[in-house]
């Protein structure tokens, strides 16, 4: 069974009266209870020691959820370059919403990963692309946000290795909502949605493309690569 | 210099009022008025013997660019083997708008090229998504085109080697509206706005994606691949 | 379970002694007795009516793979056509060797699908380049084939959605032997190994790539487009 | 013109004498040779203040080339920093053999960039995979290297933008030689040959390879993203 580890900086539901009313237990809390039935899930926050990611939690995780957005800098960097390890060896990870300015996700870019926003709450459609990818499997064609914030492009991102959701907003803007990339033998997925104050974890479609994320972003088990000097290997076998 | 042949279906033109108002010469000659400055332009027509594609105008067509909407099925098909073939050979292919349904289109994707639409005549706007490109050099961040067709997700393309452009409707829709393909040694683009009902191509900006979108397409002069019985390469060579 | 029809043309095993020694019965059985113990597996052979691949027997398939090479030009267009119309619509599709130029595969592909080659028999190794890919589960870093084929790049295909394995070859060649590609709703993999006078079917990490393969090709079941016009989707939503 | 960078840790050269006697005045100036008659060229090394490369010399470079091996670590962090935000800003960047280890690239690519290796000063073969790209203008099919190191795969690069060279080496090892990729607005080329011991540098093929790739990496001058809080951008135009 696929072992998930969600985390969450956990401080606007701790601080702001309106978020806490949307997820008074926290969106960890809320994410662990989409994925539970189908996945064996933990937890961990930033004010955890070690950030509650340890390296027996992470040598127990398979995939990694992220959500972060206040205190991207209060994550330490040996933190940052463990998660970081872990993805290259094979652990999935899956970075929502603000997540995109993460010191992980910076990490595994290159690039600024910054881009065009406006806290507004209207509403957001965002439209599956790729209607082959397992991340949308039983998905509608599109689905309705009646309340989130807006993201625009340009999103700095390297071009991802599949574009599978685009959002539409109607202040005019349109964003790569959901995309895929590699990074060793580590998949990765960014998911746009999830301001702290809308109760977009709740929608059961947003709640189907986590569960579909998890299942696609688990390690896959190919061969370790081995690195450094390496003797000839010729000869013509024999089998 | 660059030789660019603009081929148009010019139907519309001729027997629709409103159309001929807005391209009084064709399509064709808007596009080859915008080209001209910089590159060798010629045009060709459907009606014209061969569709003015003969294997002497194509040899010496670097790029091709191609608008077609009603009369897709009397393109004949040796003619869309020959065009196909010098695509594979190096010939840029710039395919216009309802051209996603050209026969030379559909063979070079192998997907049904199929989309939403709805011609209502109302705003477009393209937003840049990648700023490095080539084709969009000197443009800015987003294009408004005041009255467009609309055409929706899902677009049924292979993964684009490159996304450029993507379009927001007020509608509702998103559209992978500027996107790369190489087949062979041949580079394509496909440019979704120009419905003939619109001066979408007497844009300063359109024009000027089409010009970046040639001296993008032009053949590089790569080597020509050597295919079928090969002999070993074996031995050190001394160089 | 997914449901698996094995596409042979076998006729080499009918008429070289040689071949038959190898795979008495034909590749297909060959190729089915590997996947048999994972999937419900059926065969289909291109002397057959309507080599094997009727409606019925297509709409029951969720992954074809096809072995031919002598008698490309005897598969007929209809069916070339509706096996093409199943892979957009989800059903995953693997290539295997010669198939780069079967008729199913070009038409997917948009390019010429040649190749360098050259029967030699000598030694072939796969290395993987992608340790991530569902494709190598299981597998080692490199798989040595004491016999086969060679084939040598320029390999005239579009850029693959992913490329899996590098075949070295001791003629001095290297080429792209396992490589993706989304088509429509469909999977598509091309797997180089497999000429018909070697045992590569036998062996055991073939085997593997090519059950791996099937479970990676499967259809996800996504949303199945809508085309066509299509109303506007304006209002805001109330969920 | 296009103003070239051609960066140096010049350390081998100095200290040892086989190095020396292949390149008397360092890989940057056998390098600035080469590209002298098509471009600008500067050179920086390792050990000028700075490392060469203060706010003014990077201001003035469209193209930075980057030659480095034992000493990546003496490379200041706030320098790797400038570097990579012009790259983001649309500076090409090409990075040489063992700068596959280089900061500024691991900060690019987000993976380990690790490989096999093997300095036996044998023979390579560089295969040409994507004979439409610009940077194999004018090239043949293949390059001869009589004497090289040999790197194998696993690369543990992200998934290229574009692979244009593959190796094949007599030891039994492929390498992703030549590969391309987009970060912000700056084109990044990795291309494999060139260890220190061997004239590489001299090799005519190889000498078009890096003025092709200066070429083609240069500033595009397209829209710098606008990023943060803004305005919503409703209203029907009226052009």
């Amino acid at each position: 069974m696929v072992r998930v580890t969600v985390w969450n900086e956990y401080r606007h539901e701790l601080r702001d009266a309106h978020v806490q009313a949307v997820y008074p237990e926290g969106i960890h809390r809320a994410i662990q209870g989409a994925l539970q039935p189908h996945f064996e899930v933990r937890t961990a926050t930033l004010d955890e020691p070690e950030h509650g990611l340890t390296e027996a939690v992470l040598e127990h995780t398979d995939v990694l959820i992220w959500w972060g957005h206040m205190a991207h800098d209060a994550v330490e960097d040996h933190v940052v370059e463990r998660v970081h390890r872990r993805i290259l060896d094979g652990m999935g990870f899956i970075a929502l919403h603000s997540a995109h300015y993460s010191k992980v996700f910076l990490k595994l870019m290159g690039t600024s990963c910054s881009l065009r926003w406006r806290d507004d709450g209207r509403h957001e459609r965002l439209w599956v692309v790729n209607p082959g990818h397992a991340i949308v499997r039983g998905l509608p064609l599109w689905i309705d946000l009646a309340h989130e914030e807006t993201y625009g492009e340009v999103f700095d991102i390297p071009t991802p290795h599949e574009l599978v959701l685009v959002s539409w907003f109607p202040g005019g803007e349109v964003f790569r909502s959901g995309v895929t990339f590699y990074r060793g033998a580590g998949r990765i997925f960014y998911f746009r949605p999830g301001h702290e104050a809308y109760p977009t974890y709740y929608h059961p479609d947003i709640q189907k493309i986590l569960v579909n994320a998890v299942a696609w972003a688990a390690p896959t088990n190919g061969p370790a690569p081995v690195f450094g000097w390496a003797p000839p290997l010729e000869g013509t076998p024999t089998t």
